[in-house]
């Protein structure tokens, strides 16, 4: 017997979009139809990682520079990326991630201090990889950023940036949705969850293939 | 009155050669001549880099990838950069830094990985900024690391990695001042510590000029 290929699947968008959710429902899913699945999220994924998300998440908005922040970022999923993710792959697992360099390629790169020339070499110099499929969950930013912030997780720092700062995150997504329609696909977020799952399984249904 | 023009001085070398000292007496020199002296160190030296720092000096010697290390020490760095020195150097201050850019060329570019281009790109994409003077603090290994592990601070994750390392270190340090003499002095730290603080005083007069 073959061993199957791995696939690399990421979940991307504003917070509240249901990113985690989808994430959980997606690995279910592949899971019954028999892959292996690792399912994981960013910042973090990894023991060290974990320990460099709590520098990123926690504390006032302004703790860090944009490019403190985008280093910080490319050494935990730097982390990620050689101890958790890479050795799945290779192992023909399917890996499920919630949030990866597009989300810094968005937040540090465009929302928050235009530095997608940073960004981009540091991906370019550090991490490289870019996943297979990326799913990228679209809302209205009102609504997600009312679940967001209902949820009071102490790891609010991005979040407490307020409703200008989504939309801008938002035009960031569906941006990057457009520039890349090879690997990424646009969900309607603002659905109930089953039908967003729908379509989902649909996307990784052709990603499978 | 003119402001005076800041001064940006570091000490690079291998663990146990003596740079804390050097560094306080050089700034009680300054000092004494009516400078004003930040004395600070790396990694750390801003409060958010002395967070980075925990994750650097602690833990196992192979808790983090070479490339991960250098992206940690970067963003500390950067931190440390934006916060603390160059403030004071726009301010005519004198800055005296215990480690430096050097400690990661040396360290991760060659004793530990090879990765001399990683570390090279990342610093000019983040960092820039060289010293205007360092002072190299040069001395046999053997001696340095019976020093150097005598203090046992428990932040001993690269002392640990025993005399062979501290070898590569000592020659990657005698490289560096071979390549760059307009900036670096090398001082013999194997003699007694005032004869060391008088070769530091020398050189900084001159830069001082």
């Amino acid at each position: 017997m073959t061993q199957p290929q791995g696939l690399f699947i990421t979940f991307e968008g504003i917070d509240g979009a249901g990113k985690s959710t989808q994430a959980r429902a997606l690995g279910a899913w592949c899971e019954a139809g028999g892959r292996e699945v690792v399912l994981t999220r960013e910042p973090g994924g990894s023991a060290g990682a974990e320990e460099i998300r709590r520098l990123l998440v926690e504390g006032a908005p302004d703790r860090w520079s944009g490019e403190t922040e985008t280093l910080l970022f490319t050494a935990a999923r730097r982390d990620h990326l050689e101890r958790v993710i890479a050795p799945a792959l290779e192992a023909g697992k399917v890996v499920i991630c919630d949030r990866f360099a597009d989300s810094t390629r968005v937040y540090q790169g465009a929302a928050r201090g235009e530095l997608r020339a940073f960004v981009d070499t540091l991906h370019a110099l550090a991490i490289q990889r870019e996943p297979d499929l990326t799913l990228i969950l679209d809302m209205d930013p009102e609504v997600a950023l009312s679940r967001g912030l209902a949820r009071r997780s102490g790891e609010d720092r991005f979040e407490e940036e307020g409703l200008a700062f989504q939309q801008k995150l938002r035009a960031g997504f569906l941006a990057l949705a457009e520039a890349e329609p090879g690997r990424c696909r646009l969900i309607d977020a603002g659905r109930a969850p089953e039908a967003i799952t729908a379509d989902v399984i649909a996307c990784a249904q052709e990603a499978l293939r």
